[in-house]
């Protein structure tokens, strides 16, 4: 039974050895989808050996991860560039989408952090010429709403913009050709110190170390409306077009967050670089706060459970004529965000019910299996969720300890008795109160008295 | 907008040309899941150059489909291997599951009959050491019960039983070895006549004309529990112990099918063969009946939409010792249901709505973009599914329009009379009527109206 609740497919390991843990898809807590079976995933991949000699004739059309012949394939690496490529292909101007799907990463994983080669993101992005931060606004009040009702903590969502960024490298003295690998160092600043970062500009990136030093000052600047303000007046900054350009934004941003109502939660946050190349604005990065524990230690963190921006160039770069849509969009680390409440829910030990299941369908004598079967039907019918055990003649107590491990909340019980009656008894199994109930009346009663639950 | 009802990412054709039609794992009437975005999906697998160029430093983990080193791998053909693997790694020996997923195959797709190189399976797995033909018969219910709430059409389940078939190998004379390569040959049946599989078995299989005509004799057969009865007492079949099993297992199967009311759709056909490797008793395929359609003409048939066994052996394949763990289980063709849904759609030209949204949340004069971002924002804290148009001033005409195009059924409309009033004025789209409504009340109005729809 145990096991029931461990099924989310993970394709972990060097060896592809897929063992599954976690559930698909939803909470832990949220329970399966179909009422009469765990959902269970498997990996998109396996070792070629497995599969060989299972599909007779088929086997031909087994998609190998190695040259075919054809194509020059690779997996989908993330959700944008596939969507990019998609509103190109289509020629959609317009659309504001969501995707759950699985993407592919050549990586080690890291489990205990729920990074995986093969994991589920949840993208929602808005594609189309619209007026400026209108969309790039819902996004973050739709990553503020998604990590609000998950009750995950405290959380800041950090927001800064690529054209501020370049703006700050160019006044800075950063050569143009530097601001892609300059930008994915400051992009580490949230995993190692300044120096160690200021270092790799100097010593690998052969940045001036005067550049690097300029850079230092403002990449430790965090902050709100007021930070804006003070930056807009920046005598370096304000001459620069992108930068100004970048804070006008910023400025807007922020005004429509206010009118939202979430920017306790926002932060312009000038060391916020991301490190993808796609981003042509507005960049943002929602990040969970450390809860203190009781040892007063630091806790193993998740860090970034969402992500995403502005990528205005990206459905151009598809087009054969190079049309451009600007996007913006926002990719929620739902992996990680399962392994955060794993971890919590294994420590809180609360007992997860495994099973929607409303009500067994049991028997208290031999030779009763028709009765259940018959019994069973019509509640399938009716839209009962039901299950039963799959043996000719089960015990009673058997059949009471599946309800018990399981979390069914009631068994309908046929005996020769009521059978006879023309009713059913059913047994709440939390108080094991029996009641008999007229067969013509028993599916009104489980969904009164599974509503209750 | 008409696009956004066309969002299945099927990975068709052989240059990987991904072109979307259709909706993602919902059936085009069930409108999408979030109420804020249309669900789109793309494909699995890109040319690489595609993928080239857009990641900076993250494009090394990108998953190539050729050799990169390390594990010879291949994609998931189904999900029935994946899951017998997982119950062998884990030591499960219980467990009832369903699975819906993606598995690909390196066939050449064929659009109209909803076939595809990557395209969505949908399992439903009964595992364990139970009483002979209780969970066979729940597939076959279950099975059963989608069909017709699908409303797809009449349609038959056909049944069998490896067992049987090998049996009636066994006594018209086919060696053992060529048991599976003539069951491949029976397979067929379903899409040539009886003539050119005997010209296969014969010619090509080097089987014997007597051994061909005597299976001929037999897979001509199909009905009921009265055929059953007959071939238990056939003089040759009545001799073979694994004939004898299958045929004493189908009339339980058919007892229980009795028992859920099913039988009338089901029917016992010994031609049945089913192409896989894996299964070792039970057998079945759903198949759509042809519709008379006007003219006469055959139509497009998409033939089977369901198809499962039992798999006894599979598991123990997968265990270092050997153990085994019964199963049986049956795969839903899903993507050729919808391509039925769809067609059928098309064909009735309904006009389906392609949003969940409630309410659009619009101004009737200009500088109203922080009132309309304050209201929405409300709303979307309530619960309500409220969009509103991404422009500073939208005119109204633009935004009843959007509302017409779309379906959505309530506009929500903020005008400077109406904030001194403290109201807002709500219009419904179907029938133009307006009633101004208090703002505290509003969220209560919007949901008794769309609760009516």
């Amino acid at each position: 039974m145990e096991r029931r609740t461990q099924v989310r497919g993970g394709w972990r390991g060097d060896m592809c050895n897929a063992r599954f843990v976690g559930t698909e898809l939803c909470a832990p807590s949220r329970g399966t989808l179909h009422p009469r079976a765990t959902p269970v995933t498997s990996p998109f991949a396996l070792l070629q050996e497995i599969l060989v000699g299972k599909y007779g004739e088929g086997s031909k059309l087994i998609y190998e991860l190695q040259d075919q012949g054809g194509e020059l394939l690779a997996l989908r690496y993330d959700l944008t560039v596939p969507f990019a490529r998609y509103l190109a292909m289509n020629k959609i101007t317009n659309i504001k989408r969501y995707h759950i799907a699985k993407v592919y990463r050549r990586d080690n994983p890291a489990m205990t952090r729920g990074r995986y080669r093969e994991f589920y993101q949840c993208d929602f992005d808005i594609a189309g010429q619209f007026d400026p931060m209108i969309p790039d606004a819902e996004c973050l009040k739709i990553v503020h709403e998604i990590l609000s009702d998950l009750q995950l903590g405290d959380f800041v969502i950090k927001v800064n913009d690529r054209r501020i960024l370049d703006g700050m490298f160019a006044v800075c003295g950063v050569p143009d050709s530097k601001f892609r690998t300059i930008c994915s160092s400051v992009d580490k600043l949230d995993k190692m110190p300044w120096e160690e970062v200021r270092s790799e500009m100097v010593g690998e990136k052969g940045l001036s170390p005067e550049a690097a030093d300029r850079i230092g000052e403002y990449v430790q600047l965090h902050g709100g409306l007021d930070l804006i303000e003070r930056l807009l007046q920046d005598p370096k900054l304000s001459q620069n077009k992108l930068a100004k350009e970048g804070l006008g934004d910023m400025k807007l941003l922020f005004e429509y967050l206010t009118l939202f109502g979430i920017t306790g939660k926002i932060s312009f946050d000038l060391s916020l670089a991301r490190g993808l190349d796609y981003y042509t604005g507005v960049i943002f990065e929602a990040v969970l706060l450390q809860q203190d524990n009781e040892h007063g230690e630091e806790p193993v963190g998740v860090g970034s459970v969402a992500g995403g921006g502005r990528y205005d160039g990206l459905v151009g770069m598809f087009d054969p004529k190079g049309r451009k849509v600007p996007c913006v969009g926002v990719s929620i680390g739902i992996e990680r965000i399962f392994s955060i409440l794993e971890q919590r829910l294994e420590a809180s030990e609360e007992k997860v019910r495994t099973t929607e299941t409303q009500v067994l369908v049991a028997s208290a004598q031999k030779k009763l299996l028709e009765e259940r079967l018959k019994l069973i039907s019509e509640l399938w019918d009716a839209g009962i969720k039901a299950e039963m055990l799959y043996k000719k003649n089960p015990k009673l107590l058997n059949q009471l300890q599946y309800c018990e491990d399981t979390g069914i909340p009631l068994v309908a019980i046929v005996g020769e008795q009521e059978l006879k009656d023309g009713v059913v008894k059913l047994r709440i199994v939390a108080t094991r109160e029996e009641v008999n109930v007229r067969r013509e009346s028993l599916v009104e009663e489980i969904r009164i008295r599974t509503s209750q639950c």
